[in-house]
């Protein structure tokens, strides 16, 4: 947790929580071997977050470290429902529910996941 | 919408239109004479994000004009649920439910609404 | 000022003051009716910022309304440079020069100003 | 480089370099044992930027991984300059020059630093 993550009340500002929520899922797709900017080119694919919904427990501060963690809840036609929760140790933070959209790069309407992005989700889904 | 909200997708990132929401709702409580530092340093007030419940039906784009909207669903003892929109002319584009609870700025533990801010609060909550 | 643009050092975040400098040249360059996004579509023109000079002298406070003003230093072939104070009434809080570059929105290359706006800009500068 | 640092130009937003910049300057602290909150709490001495300087030359994107390093140009009374490069491989995109300088936690006024801090920078400077 770095300067730019606070605000003037001292704490990590709450929409900033929402930024460290992506960062995660964006390293477990890239985990996957589905980086972002691969997808849109290679795929036309792009994901985009439908609704979020963040309980904020207890804040975090100036130099924390803070662990993001991210598990699939549900993974439906084009949507991925992802359960984040941030911890600092092993306290727990905040809880998120976050869903995201597969659209396609071009018409930017939802579109189903490529065969390979498919098998991908639903191999690392089973699997952890 | 300003280069500075936007990302790469050519939208609002996500996690902006909780920083908008939270200037209408900084403005709101400024026009009721509620500013923030003042009940800071006067009531030894603040107000903490504790929930927040986003649905993102249609992207902003850069140069749009958007307006965002304030109700209040409920006032507690120590919280308001804010129901907000954000519409560009008609269109509706972001929904939300946030939940702000009062603390005290030496405690930072949740207080109940001195007599001022709760009169102004309600009075305001039926008239509008 | 609002707490998004604070740190916990109770002030605005230093880089936050840029992206109040680029609203302030963006709400310049829309008064005289070059909006970005009609720019970039119609023209193929896009600003980038190549570079920035700026002194922080006093900070500006959570609640502060502040002022940002944009004076154009110097307009070349394919650059502006901008002089630019952010006050708080009649007190100086912080100032910078900004260069921006106009590229071509296709090929990314610095490219001179299209007639229509160079006339405009030049207008401008000239009569202010 | 995650989604919330671009723009919709698909580049880093510029004022996102400072924070970058930042971020190296609070790890090469952190290195050697001065972490700002510690610092804040036991030496009642807080760090601000008094002056930045950078130039845009070449943009980082959406997923590139890009390294921030941190040099001392120079230590004076109350002051510290750094020079600062970010580059993406061997590829140079952006440098900068920062002042910080040291500022008590309580008056908020320029301090010397205590013998701890300036031993420990001397020493780093000297070395490295």
């Amino acid at each position: 947790v770095y300067y730019e993550d606070t605000d003037a009340g001292g704490v990590v500002y709450h929409s900033n929580y929402l930024k460290f929520m992506e960062r995660a899922r964006t390293e477990w797709l890239a985990h996957m071997g589905l980086e972002l900017p691969w997808m849109e080119r290679e795929l036309a694919l792009m994901f985009v977050v439908r609704r979020a919904s963040v309980e904020f427990l207890k804040p975090a501060r100036l130099s924390d470290t803070i662990e993001v963690d991210v598990e699939v809840k549900a993974l439906k036609g084009t949507t991925i429902i992802f359960t984040q929760r941030i911890r600092r140790g092993e306290e727990l933070l905040i809880t998120g529910e976050v869903t995201v959209v597969a659209i396609s790069a071009t018409s930017f309407k939802p579109c189903g996941f490529p065969a390979l992005v498919r098998e991908r989700l639903t191999q690392f889904c089973l699997n952890d």
